[in-house]
């Protein structure tokens, strides 16, 4: 059966100038949220002006708009932004889903005091209590492999060398690469934190301010990569990606599959992000085979059922 | 043997304006630093300019120095400042000592990452290490009553939530009433901060910021104080000073020794601060019966040897 080839390059998918992700990805997907071009960016300009100065009709991004009846696929080829395939020395891996992810902002309510004069024993230290939390969460994740758990942000308030901080609030992200298993896990924190919050006594306030659903690459593509990969000589090898992709949006309207190629140090969005050249070389030629022997579902599934 | 009765306001204890701590003390006692006087406000006016325009003479600052041999002893009277007297259910308290300081300024530096595609076991998490030195320095104090130690300050960077903090920076405030044990204790914490980051593969860059020696009350004054306190029907209670005081330069020309008066919730610096009007009605009987008993120290040690 021939089918199209299509290549798109997504506008904004990291979300940089409105801290809005997936623009491009979502408004093909027919899911771009119309309430963003509001949205300003740090010079006061809105994304509906933004778009408009940039010669695009705000009003017709519906348009842009495609049916999951006209698709066979998505596939994405990414850089992995992990250390996982350096460590495996293999130039390509099958991605196996784009990792949920849930965001809490946590703030520890204490006691600020003189450092001097505060005996320990009488302090009810938020510093103290949070690194406890983090502590807590590092091994959490650390006892589970499908488990990544970060606190990137910490503030410590009134943050005097010589004051007791009497407030600390810090976010953590948590990732995993199926849905019930972040739940569980984000449950399984938020008590552990509610325990040490509480035989600290300290007041403890606690926010989901961010949930990703966990995006499974489909079973019938995965089979295909892991094929192409296979016919291009280097062992397969299964990774999940924990960064966010457009393929996050693309699944509403297809099945997602990515092919992640090796970069030095897992180091992206900074100066030091590279690719070997045989590595991307690799990973288009895994993709040109994947897209030779590409057979749609139908036909691939009665294949490998 | 008559004696005279000097009662003394010293200028900028705290060091507000010019960071600069003890301005007044420390010229009496002869100790003025003259490089300060070229320190500027935020308002880039220097201590010379300011002392200039308030019509005083810096050039005869020296002036104000006092001899050893003047003086019989230095005597303040001065809120707790924290919560061991309110504990005790008593009014006022004698001073052992005010508390020597040993502050470090620590920073951990690890690998950045990705907070999705780094993996628990490939992370140099910076963060997680100063967590781990925060709860080892809590647990080192908690385990010695002679000790507090306190992280004031943390600053993890670059501070996202999606991203493994790379460098740390936080504070140490360690305070004894001791020299040699406040030594010691930052000696062992310092050893452990050392094996955490060893541990953990973090590089640790770790310097002295300040160090205050332990200014201890004389033992021949603590004594009259005590019959003062049993004298006005209070139990004698004593407690070191955590915080810092006009003794701190004094010593340096007189023995020193402090009576404390009970403070709500052992707040201070803050509009909270309170002492109730019977407390500080307690703390002026003391003094007032300590003046009208005083002995000097020679006809003092003859009694108490």
């Amino acid at each position: 059966m021939p089918f199209a080839i299509e290549v798109t390059g997504f506008a904004d998918e990291e979300g940089v100038r409105f801290a809005s992700t997936l623009l491009g990805s979502r408004a093909v997907a027919g899911t771009f949220d119309e309430s963003v071009l509001s949205v300003e960016d740090r010079a006061g300009i809105s994304m509906r002006e933004a778009l408009a100065q940039f010669g695009l009709d705000p009003e017709h991004i519906g348009a842009a708009a495609r049916a999951r009846s006209e698709l066979l696929a998505y596939i994405e080829l990414h850089i992995e932004q992990g250390p996982l395939l350096e460590n495996e020395k293999l130039p390509v891996g099958v991605v196996t889903a784009i990792s949920g992810a849930t965001r809490l902002a946590v703030v520890l309510s204490g006691m600020a005091g003189h450092a001097g004069t505060v005996p320990m024993a009488f302090r009810r230290d938020a510093l103290a209590g949070a690194a406890e939390c983090i502590l807590t969460i590092e091994q959490f994740c650390r006892a589970d492999k499908a488990l990544v758990g970060t606190v990137g942000y910490i503030n410590a308030m009134p943050g005097a060398t010589n004051v007791i901080p009497g407030r600390v609030s810090f976010t953590i992200d948590i990732r995993a690469t199926s849905d019930p298993h972040r739940k569980m896990a984000v449950a399984d924190i938020v008590r552990q934190i509610e325990k040490i919050a509480k035989r600290r006594e300290l007041m403890l306030q606690l926010d989901v301010t961010h949930e990703n659903r966990t995006v499974p690459c489909a079973p019938w593509l995965k089979a295909q990569v892991a094929e192409a990969i296979a016919g291009e000589d280097y062992r397969v090898f299964e990774l999940p990606s924990g960064a966010g992709h457009d393929g996050m949006a693309m699944i509403d309207i297809a099945d997602v599959a990515m092919v992640f190629v090796r970069c030095r140090g897992g180091i992206s969005h900074h100066p030091d992000e590279h690719v070997d050249t045989a590595d991307a070389d690799a990973g288009t030629r895994v993709l040109l085979r994947l897209i030779e022997n590409f057979r749609p579902r139908d036909a691939a599934e009665s294949v490998n059922p």
